[in-house]
């Protein structure tokens, strides 16, 4: 795909900077963690998998210009930036489960001084890198599988390269099932408030040639109603163990109007987008974000002076509506909390 | 209200531009009736019986300029702005029913000179214009009984004196409401791509001291999974007389939505916005509108160049999700070909 989301480049973690596409391509360069705390909270970089990487990045960020020997002092720098990069954003847990995987590697290696924990601490990061990719690869390979010829899909938000380090989740199935030669088109939900949907998937999709159709999200009923929507591919941002999914607001209008119109409703997200400790969605944290999200666009007011907004960044989508969750193991269909136990609980 | 969307004002129609609220409220006087044609293809009047009124004012700007007593140039001329005033939008039939109306004047006065069908002509559009008003506040008296304290309702695109000559069909129905001193809130789903509900049914609402919160559209499906919605309002822009209704893009999925989630849903909309002629929704043509409204904000591009849009201003919602229509001879409840039939038949 050569997107290059994220990329650890020269001591510092290079992003794409995905509030100024499509107008504009330009990267950031995070040479501290605070640079990284602030890219993640303000959706510099973002998508569950793409934050994973991040935070894993702003660990090294944290902790490459510490000097000396002093264990203790370096051990308290670093669980300082895990615990601060965990206050980034709430809802995908994959920061979290990123920062637990760092956490690990020191928890592992009780016996490591100072320069073998950072070196052990960088090899890390770069292996959830390097994995990411790999992982999204064998998604997109067991959903390109739902896909058939002259099929309609539909998506929502950016569950794509730009969510990932590449090649990215629901978006992944179509860049696997264009390799194989399928023929689809896709609806790509515009995604209010920030309109990931326009300005990313539909960046994305077209730079791939596939056959991508904007809409605003209050047209995908519309669309089904039709018969013009045959399935659902989107990312998701955390999964509780019975299957409840956390992923960006309107994914749950998605399911119920996919249950009225008997549309297949898929969720694409590897394992790190799984929280097995909890037992449902009702136990996601959900982001709520600023107004002027949905107030202002580009500094232009689009709504009265003081109204009251309500801007939460995602919804709980209850797994009775998904048809099922493509993972890098294969696809997990219902019952969720038998087969999502038996998917994960070996590996 | 003192809204004044509309009114003929010194041989002019003058009109609010809607499409610069709410950061200006500025006029348009339409002098002819070309200019009224752009105003409502533009949008800068919207709403169906807006949009009724403003044919009946574009027919006066159409003949009030014709000179001497030929009365066979004067049918033609008027003819002619009736046809050209009905190419200006598809979907709301109170354009077509009032140009009807407009004509049925002429045809109903076959002996009457052109001064005489001037001043006839005039009167009606006037009686059009003032009809509306005593409608709007029936619908809303009627309407209001639905709200009980403590409610929750939520409505889109806006419905209200903006898009009537005052008052409004669903916000009427909160007008009426807070008059009897009602206890209740607003969701206003902001309505893409135009954002009606943000720009024009919050500046009404938060005017009128309403309890008012804007959400993005995609929104409405988590706060009914919440239980924080009790009822759903929307207007209408045609209704079959089997009952199925065209309204704003979005309103079907909110009836889907609603169905799933045990909301009652109502629509608002005086007798100008039935079309008995047609059988069934399938029978209304949907506006689709330029795919800038989708892909642009204030000139800024928010999608990449090129990428296909699919922009219908409309929807349509099936009788069989929708629990009441409010009218202003009360609310009409299934079966719904019957029930309108017997509504009306006798009016």
């Amino acid at each position: 795909m050569a997107v290059e989301t994220i990329k650890w480049v020269n001591n510092s973690a290079r992003i794409i900077d995905q509030t100024k596409l499509p107008n504009k391509f330009e990267y950031i360069y995070c040479r501290d963690v605070d640079r990284m705390w602030h890219a993640i909270k303000r959706l510099e970089v973002r998508g569950a998998p793409a934050i994973g990487v991040a935070a894993a990045f702003g660990v090294l960020l944290g902790i490459q210009k510490f000097k000396g020997q002093d264990k203790d002092k370096f051990l308290k720098l670093f669980y300082k930036t895990c615990d601060y990069l965990a206050t980034s954003r709430p809802t995908a847990v994959n920061l979290f489960n990123m920062l637990n995987a760092m956490r690990g590697v020191v928890e592992d290696n009780p016996k490591a001084d100072v320069e073998a924990l950072k070196k052990l601490l960088f090899k890390k990061a770069m292996q959830i890198f390097k994995e990411d990719q790999e992982v999204c690869r064998r998604m997109g390979d067991h959903g390109a599988k739902l896909i058939k010829n002259g099929m309609n899909c539909l998506t929502v938000c950016n569950a794509g390269a730009l969510a990932t380090v590449d090649y990215g989740t629901a978006l992944g199935v179509f860049y696997s099932a264009k390799k194989l030669n399928k023929k689809f088109s896709v609806y790509s939900c515009e995604t209010r408030p920030l309109l990931q949907g326009a300005r990313l998937t539909c960046w994305e999709l077209t730079r791939q040639k596939i056959d991508t159709t904007l809409i605003c999200d209050n047209m995908a009923a519309s669309l089904m109603g039709k018969g013009k929507v045959d399935i659902i591919f989107t990312g998701a941002d955390r999964i509780a163990s019975n299957g409840d999914t956390a992923n960006k607001i309107g994914t749950y209008m998605l399911a119920v109007l996919a249950k009225h119109h008997g549309v297949p409703f898929y969720i694409v997200a590897p394992r790190s987008t799984f929280d097995l400790k909890i037992k449902s969605g009702k136990q996601i944290p959900i982001e709520e974000r600023k107004p002027e999200e949905v107030t202002h666009f580009a500094g232009i007011a689009t709504a009265p002076k003081g109204v009251k907004v309500y801007n939460p960044a995602f919804d709980v989508t209850p797994a009775k509506l998904i048809t099922g969750i493509v993972t890098e193991y294969g696809i997990i269909r219902p019952p969720y909390l038998k087969n999502i136990y038996e998917t994960f609980s070996t590996r």
